[in-house]
């Protein structure tokens, strides 16, 4: 078996796959449209991607990928809680530079701007590389924002411990495979479901008659959210998750009403959720 | 009058900006947060800046920072057409690397991934920093995605032109100031309004009955998008665009009943729009 997840290795999403899967049959892939094009063309069975981030919000990338190109199906949640650390090279206090990735340097926001004010930031390409390149570079004064992991495999001194803007900062990852592929893997009871929906016509009120389809039936709705069909702006398609540790056939019937109402909906799969309790 | 701005100067946000006020009163920002702690502090009077594009999505950034900080409303709205050209140094047209905003390199992929396979693409900070280094470094096989007047500013050659993924490529800008500040120019009437609500209670069927409020009195929702609160993983803050061009009494007996059933609503503002036709 082969499992793309978007890497470098020891990057969260790693940590994340490394959590389902077997050590050697994971592949680092640079991008997520590459980990989602692994898993279309039958090089790896499945792919480990990050879908959602409890202080940054939805990752664009995975969602408009996963429902432009279409044909994949979720399989499984893994919930990773993340721990940012600001790494430097034994001995360096002094910092005038912080490098890591956006997402990493977006989650530490408050801690740099109460403690390193004046520090340049930079973006660069996974907390991984950040970590690799500070510790390549011990005479300049810089540090990385990474993780615990990172920290242990390039020999870095953690600076400050937990820097994240919240001590539960989460970040949600999917497993996914064609459509017709079955996890290997025991993860529990399908307890989600993830909904694409586009609504039948653009009049007022019609969001609000697809949402009465699971609200009279206590169909709990966990997220909502738009994205943009990429055709003209104010046109939208929307992401829904649902809980359905419920009546499976209301479930059903929900869906089907929605169609009859001219929603098209496509379902991108019920699945199981992992949650990490520490990384 | 002194009205702050994304930059740097030619950047998109600034053809917005220049569509509605002076030239001489922009004052260019490197970052959206720095263009809003401007309007904070009073060091401009309003800040133009993006909001939402019709392949992209939202920009996250200002809707965040909008909601978190408070303090400031929205006094208008500007549409502009967003046109992206690959631009060389003239007399160059082998190229094997694209510089751009990754905005505009998002906005230009099938065209890169159809002509240009093999370049590297390279994220750099504005489209107006990937114009300048093309023309500074005319001995290099480089491209810059940017606008046309970034190609007359700078003397370069258009290699092809309106290569974004979609010919109807448009983005919103928000005009922002202080609660009591009022816009000086001319914009036209009040047509939209948007909203930050949180809901009463994470049960199922709470967001229905808030789009409820809206719907049964034919108010029409052009827009609806959850971001997340940066508390836990699940939690979030909707954000509703609406037409206001109805009964303005209406939409107050709406706002009031969210509130009655324990809903926290923010009005961020009701503002005019003006859509430029050409850029």
């Amino acid at each position: 078996m082969k499992v793309g997840y978007l890497g470098p290795k020891n990057s969260f999403t790693d940590q994340a796959a490394q959590s389902c899967f077997k050590k050697e049959d994971l592949l680092p892939y640079q991008t997520i449209v590459s980990c989602i094009q692994a898993v279309h063309n039958g090089a790896v069975n499945f792919a480990v991607i990050p879908i959602e981030n409890s202080l940054e919000g939805s990752v664009n990338d995975s969602i408009d990928r996963l429902f432009h190109l279409g044909g994949l199906k979720v399989l499984g949640e893994i919930v990773l809680p993340i721990h940012q650390q600001l790494l430097v090279s034994p001995g360096n206090t002094l910092i005038d530079k912080v490098l890591s990735h956006p997402q990493a340097l977006a989650q530490s926001q408050q801690f740099l701007t109460d403690h390193y004010p004046d520090c340049l930031l930079e973006a660069v390409s996974s907390t991984t590389y950040a970590a690799q390149y500070v510790a390549n570079h011990p005479e300049e004064k810089i540090a990385a924002i990474a993780s615990k992991k990172a920290a242990k495999e390039y020999g870095l001194t953690i600076l400050s411990e937990d820097i994240q803007d919240n001590a539960l900062n989460q970040t949600r990852f999917w497993i996914i495979g064609l459509l017709d592929s079955q996890l290997t893997i025991v993860l529990g009871n399908k307890t989600k479901a993830t909904l694409f929906i586009r609504l039948p016509k653009n009049a007022p009120g019609s969001l609000h008659q697809i949402l009465a389809a699971f609200a009279w039936r206590h169909l709990d709705l966990s997220k909502i959210e738009s994205r943009p069909l990429k055709t003209h702006l104010g046109q939208y398609f929307f992401v829904l998750d649902l809980l359905i540790n419920q009546n499976e056939k209301l479930f059903e019937n929900a869906l089907e009403e929605i169609r009859l109402l001219g929603g098209v909906v496509t379902e991108l799969g019920s699945y199981p959720v992992r949650v990490i309790k520490e990384s």
